[in-house]
């Protein structure tokens, strides 16, 4: 096992009938900038659950927070806190609506002439607004990690950035709220719970037993749990499983002295920020194709997670190989996401050209770090 | 799943060669009280680790700490810290060192009259002494958990007590410092971890998949890599398998929305206090016992217990719940504990008194909270 430090403060609030209790989570006499996204939870009842429960707090709100955050609709949050002397985040909704929060939080506070610097050359985070999260999404583990992603529109970028300082101080995870999300984000949501996990995981063999046990349950509980939401949104017991798992996915734990992989992500980002691919579906599209083209090097872990996680047992080691990868690849496709880059209007041309702009960040990824233009060039050409 | 809430700030730092960072985790001009055992660590180099890397730090020290420490050694340190202005408490040991460094540490803080009320009559703790620890046995999760327990001989007493004031600051894990362990205290260890996993686990069904799962994960990463330790005791990923198992299986994570039954921990405590029997092995004798007496109630997670963990395919359903307790006794039984109380020169009346002892203080125990002075009886009788 490789060395490791883990420090995780985020206050946990999970279940029904929990967001009543913010009023004791926001420290006293603050002034809370609600942060929400597109006005999902002035439908789903969210939004008024919360306003009831802030009872007297001095409220200002920011709204229109977009999937994969815009670092222009971030910086006017930024405007509205100073206009409000807002001293305290409440997010309400997915990851995305998350991220912005810590990305506005640390911006508010940035020190230098640029807050862009914070993604670009991760510039120091030194202090940043106090954050508390309603989570009514369950994907990215941003209500118990400390990372963010931002893109940039302008610059055609998505980028990360982390630091203590953004951990949320609370997290309220009421899976009640889920009912009502569209299909297709629960299934991304699954799908990112998922990916995070094989990132953690599907890279080599080390001396991680644990770790590598800690993630196949969670593989299984989305396989378990995830066709049971889709068939019937209002199950709760599915609905609070499928949130637990997202959460267990990202919340830094997984990682722990263990070699991670996270090609897919950064590839898929990629896809994100030149076609608008939601998330979780460009990781659908990118993983299966990541392992085709490392199959040598992932094997051994490849043929474990097939036989711990889809009970493949027969066949030459090649044969398991091969069907791991393509029960994994079913598994998001019965979720209704498309897995080509033809699902999606993307033609081969993309391939290179994605592949050129990480050169051009001189990115190398995987577990490796040996992945460049050449090979993300064939990964993607196996998933046209 | 149940409603629950999760905090916990301790930060782990894990691997070889960390004692060299307590200089970077203890807040500068520290006044530090070294606690510690019946000095083990000077034997084995930890003490001297921590002195050098404790550099100029106003150290003072008290050592002498039993394994169940006792409340007059707890109260001892008290008047040390007091005679010393001690504002930090460094816990080098194992279990018994940290629960008793949480104890001082809120004792040293406790405004009532009489210090005993925090564990007879949970008196509310409201301030502790900042505590830090250097854990050298891996067995009870005190490095990552609020909890405490402490004994007293005069009243022949072992109680629990816990606060959020008492989580170690942080916790350095150098699996190196476990090697130079007795046998029986690796097994124990083992044993502790163990246990304290199926306490969490194996009650009656619930939806919680997930939770399920990382609780096989942990039990399945012992059985596999306790035998390795007691084999070779300088083997490092076997021995930071083993340390990071521990840890896993106390830190709150797994208890996470579920029932807990915890009734082995309640009348093994009585065997450690009556008879002196060490912890582990009080557990070792004490669960099989409940399993047999509850294998109705607890019917269906023992199968999938069986099924999950020892791989227990054939047979009739109680022909494998069988095989599942037997392969559990035999396991302790491998590592060197005697699992029956006539292993340890305790005979039959030992039944009827800890039952006694128990219903005296009108406990009523498992996870149906309804096992009382005839079932204790009949528990302990299993297992003479």
């Amino acid at each position: 096992m490789r060395n490791f430090e883990y420090y995780n403060p985020t206050r946990l609030v999970f279940g029904k009938g929990t967001i009543e209790k913010i009023s004791e989570l926001i420290p006293a006499s603050s002034r809370v900038l609600l942060l929400y996204g597109g006005g999902s939870i002035k439908k789903n009842g969210v939004y008024d659950q919360a306003i009831t429960a802030l009872g007297a707090f001095h409220i200002d709100e920011f709204g229109g927070i977009e999937p994969n955050p815009q670092y222009d609709t971030c910086m006017k949050a930024v405007a509205r806190i100073e206009e409000c002397n807002s001293d305290f985040i409440l997010a309400v909704g997915g990851g995305s609506v998350l991220d912005a929060a810590k990305f506005i939080a640390a911006a508010a506070k940035f020190e230098g002439d640029d807050a862009w610097d914070i993604l670009s050359k991760w510039a120091p985070v030194n202090d940043a607004i106090p954050i508390g999260a309603i989570l009514t999404l369950p994907a990215t583990g941003s209500e118990m990690n400390a990372g963010s992603v931002i893109s940039n529109e302008n610059k055609g970028q998505k980028l990360f950035f982390g630091s203590d300082h953004v951990r949320p101080r609370f997290s309220i995870l009421d899976p009640e709220t889920t009912y009502s999300l569209p299909p297709i984000q629960t299934a991304n949501g699954i799908v990112d719970a998922f990916i995070h996990t094989v990132e953690q995981y599907a890279t080599y063999r080390a001396s991680n037993p644990l770790q590598d046990r800690q993630a196949e349950a969670i593989l299984r509980t989305l396989i378990e749990e995830g066709p049971k939401v889709l068939a019937n949104p209002n199950d709760y017991e599915a609905r609070a499983n499928i949130m637990w798992c997202a959460t267990n996915a990202l919340n830094g734990w997984l990682s722990l002295g263990v070699p991670t992989d996270w090609a897919a992500h950064v590839i898929g980002h990629e896809l994100t920020a030149l076609y608008g691919v939601d998330h979780g579906t460009s990781l659908a599209i990118v993983e299966p194709g990541v392992w085709v083209h490392q199959r040598q090097r992932k094997r051994e872990k490849l043929l474990q997670y097939g036989e711990r996680v889809w009970d493949i047992g027969d066949g030459t080691e090649d044969e398991r190989l091969d069907a791991a990868i393509e029960k994994t690849d079913s598994f998001f496709k019965s979720l209704g996401i498309g897995t080509r880059l033809s699902d999606h209007g993307i033609t081969e041309d993309a391939c290179a050209l994605v592949a050129k702009r990480l050169a051009d960040r001189d990115m190398k990824i995987g577990e490796h770090a040996d992945l460049g233009e050449k090979e993300v060039t064939e990964i993607l050409r196996l998933r046209l």
